[in-house]
């Protein structure tokens, strides 16, 4: 049993890499911390887990002392030396949060008003995306967890920029994100009667996610690509619709659009391609770690239009973490993420 | 007072009009239609109604020749043979529904599937968005109520249009719409445990209301204009949010379009456009005649970014309806539509 | 015109208070207050006011120096020397709070652990009830408006009570509020994630309302009433619905006890008895101040069913306060109030 | 590997069903039918499902030829000639309708308006509460699951019922339920804006659960136990709060009552007994086989209030039918149902 733990439990994505790691078949949960419930048991702070996992929140020193991989789901800059140390004591690290995704130290200055303090670390980090970078992931100590919404984005993208179908300046996406994404910190954003009945963009084309998602994409077409990506605030716990919006090189038929995406997502179990018609929808990807792909065409303007969805807390953080635990690890890439999406 | 007329009453559309006219200091609800519920009265079917309009539904006819302005929420297809009646008794005719708001045959007949039967009737016909069509409104008999959609992204587009600033092949209209917006007509998209805690778009390009906008934006550029438009289905009672893109000619300055905005709507009573910074949101204008414009430009890849929200029900067609009978009548154009927006 | 003014504007039912007195067609809006946005427009805190009322939020003298009535919705122990500086100066005090319903200064300090500072201000207050207590109101100077649930209760009670028919000692009270009725400070309760799709009971067997439910029930029924009452926080926005249980002294038809409510509240524009065999749905009622009730029976065990639905922000708090300044100034009673509810 | 097959197999009990024994580690899913969609892979009529299991739904038949154990959702009347069927095919039939949950046929006829048809049938039936009954389950064929309310309620009242320490004549019992408890058909009830921000009870003192909770009360008080029982639609997918009021028969401290509770269900996996202070919500149970149950006295009434928390959908149907299931076969009572409830 791999021993894992958790330095940031009682955050969203700290709680549901609980929840996914305690119905793993080959791993077992060591170790959790918190700043703010060190002390208590972890369960008094979600009580959906009481009689579970009563686990007491420690430390972090004392999670990475009892864990062969290291979770960690904080606020930017906190997970450096956080990973220093666990890779010096030999352990494997995959963080949640921003400090290891991006390549550039300049985009991370730039984005996140802080500098790469140890830029031997950073040589090492992989982006952990399975269905790009698996081969990458299997042979690295130290992961940098993709985002919530780079990873709707990348995955909805991949096989049309690879194919070099696209006009890399055109590309637009129109991200919408349930509540989960905002985190469990208080805001009057997400005070329950401001938010229900309620819908806007925020940090509309100013998201830290967009020097991530434009690595991604660069590095898939080969170009280096801008986009503009506005996310949105959306009514419900969980799930992430990304429409995104591009312009054809040339005119091709939708079905020959689909049937590269088919070629490419065929063999991979988390990403589905629907039916041409149909149109992906977040209900039907929650809680699981799918990630559903339905493809359009506007024939009136020339344009590729992909929905792509995912559950932001799964695929979109505690559950790709989890596929990346376990490509780390040489276990089955989907052990411990084989939940059947409910209908409702 | 004049006396206002519905026919279609029980349908969303039809109920919001009786709420609005109820509250109007000079109409009075002269008389309510309903296929399905004849008979009956309008509180039976809407108990929140009861005591305040306890009307018994009647025929279309009856509508009519109790009222003098008929306003009709029908299927397409429907609206035609009325108006002409209605216009042949001396009255007007305010049509919530498709059949008055094209004007190129052609378009009606490629998006909606029928013909024009009665071409002289279509000459007399005024699309009623009073912030743009204000003056033709004031002379007409015949209004063609605008879309919701259509509503928000005209208002949201306009000043941009007029001047110029964009190009018009790069616009891109992404649009979530509250769910009274499919009618109170039973689906299984619309069924609670299959809509809440769901999104996704519809009819992905391929949306009726696309010649509706792409007829008033080319009228306000002065070109033909093709946009790429792609509603969702938002878990919210009411509201649409429309965010959408188009690239500038050439650079400029936020402060300079928000400038040009704030002059083209300043004097407007029902059209705010927000202080730079600033984010429209759905909750602001809900049950309420506003529409929020809020301004943003992404300076990385020379886009204008305009996010246009009102209340479907309200702006979006039974306000906007009862707007127009003000034009239509002379009376203040915002008689019986003070509402103030609640904050929640 | 009467000038009206609110200490506390920022809180939800300040902020509904300022949209009702907007529309009031003899009131104006004179001056606002909070502690929190002083020196700020109230529109920058509740955007949906801007361009209607961008009003400065000043300081509580202030308000008063400005009003004939001053509306207070504030912490309770915080209206007391407001009142008395208010009476002082000659003007009329309406209290949102809990520091003027409770009749026994003992219930207060128990419940709300304050003693009342001036006994000789609490001789003067009204239990502003204007369907019960509407004369007394009348020559007030100083009204404690009702708590929210307590409206529901004593409406859904009071002919039972005063009949006579009921066991005192048998009656549970099961409410269910939206979550504007817990304000619009910042709680993990009311955090978004953990509060949608959510439901559960709160301060069981021990809230604050109790006393007030008791007094006014013992009042209205001629005898000492002590009843369970148990709140529910409810995922929507707004509304209380109350379900009432209590024994029969003896049997009765169910229309016997129809007709006694219909006798007691026919002639209440704002209370509807609804027709038998129909149930109360908060739906009906929302934004605005109609209180729904439906009578049931339960035959095999001997017991009356009330259910009792209000929107907690309107007749519940900023609507019941307006129609209380009303019967202060002599106002038709109904002024500012006649929003007729929206079915959706 | 046991042959599980499932009748009405797309109703949402059915639905659920799928996912459980998709999940499971003993069980495969052998066969699934539908009259609606018969000819269909269910994952066309359920997406979530897509890709994971696309079995064709069949015929009835079909499904009782091919499994070692039937699972029936079906309406009332439906599943006796099946069950009779499936027995003498030598196969075990679980029943998540209501065709064999009444043991007195005339309750059945008094409350469905049907008839048993073949008594020696029900004469072997056995009401499948597992944590009650479980002995009796594990030597039957014939299984009659719970009604989701009765589910909650038989386990909130069970420790108190069995102990003699309430007044029989008094339990009352608020009830609500997410919407899916009305199943997958639609309904103007149901529809998302008639749905969405509303709550009301419906069959008050009339839901034809009553009998099977009476039957359950008084098999474990001892004695006839006639009880008011009120549901009400909750706008949320899934969960049932039922909220028990009932007189103590002498003063008891709320600790020796929750002594009481920790001692009955203190061996039980799925049920929790919350900590004293602590009160059950649904949002902890979703998605899971568990029941929270907190206990409360009101002292100033001499009344316990019990608070016992579902997943209608899993603990109140599919859940507990596979639960059910495990102990007909010897399995492990909880294989297949230790998913973790995410705690948003």
């Amino acid at each position: 049993m791999i021993k894992a733990g958790i330095i940031g439990a009682t955050g969203y994505a700290g709680e549901e890499l609980c929840r996914i790691l305690l119905g793993h078949p080959q791993a077992e949960l060591a170790a959790v911390s918190s700043v703010s419930f060190a002390g208590k048991a972890i369960s008094e702070v979600y009580p959906s887990l009481r009689g579970i996992f009563d686990g007491v929140l420690t430390g972090e020193e004392e999670v990475i002392a009892r864990s062969d991989v290291i979770f960690a789901s904080l606020p930017h800059g906190l997970s450096e030396p956080l990973a220093e140390k666990a890779l010096a004591a030999g352990k494997k690290f995959i963080d949640l949060g921003a400090d290891f995704r991006l390549d550039d130290p300049a985009d991370y200055t730039q984005w996140y008003g802080l500098e790469y303090k140890n830029p031997g670390l950073h040589a090492g980090q992989v982006y952990g995306l399975p269905e790009l970078y698996r081969e990458k992931i299997a042979k690295a100590s130290l992961v940098g967890n993709p985002g919530c919404y780079p990873t709707s984005i990348a995955l909805g993208m991949a096989p049309a920029m690879k194919a070099g179908i696209l006009d890399a300046g055109s590309i637009i996406i129109d991200s919408k994100s349930g509540v989960t994404g905002a985190g469990r910190g208080l805001s009057q954003t997400t005070h329950y009667p401001d938010c229900n009945e309620a819908f806007s963009p925020y940090k509309v084309a100013a998201h830290r996610h967009t020097p991530e998602i434009e690595q991604t994409l660069s590095d898939l077409g080969g170009e280096k690509v801008t986009v503009t990506f506005v996310p949105h605030l959306l009514p419900v716990n969980r799930g992430i619709v990304s429409t995104i919006y591009a312009s054809l090189k040339k005119e091709l038929a939708v079905e020959e659009i689909h049937a590269l995406y088919k070629a490419a997502w065929g063999g991979e179990k988390f990403v589905r391609v629907l039916d041409l018609g149909q149109t992906a929808n977040l209900k039907n990807v929650k809680y699981s770690n799918y990630c559903d792909i339905s493809i359009h065409v506007d024939g009136r303007t020339g344009r590729l239009i992909v929905v792509s969805v995912i559950d932001n807390m799964v695929k979109g953080a505690a559950g790709q973490a989890v596929q990346n635990m376990n490509l780390l690890f040489g276990l089955p890439e989907a052990a411990g993420l084989e939940m059947v999406p409910p209908a409702f």
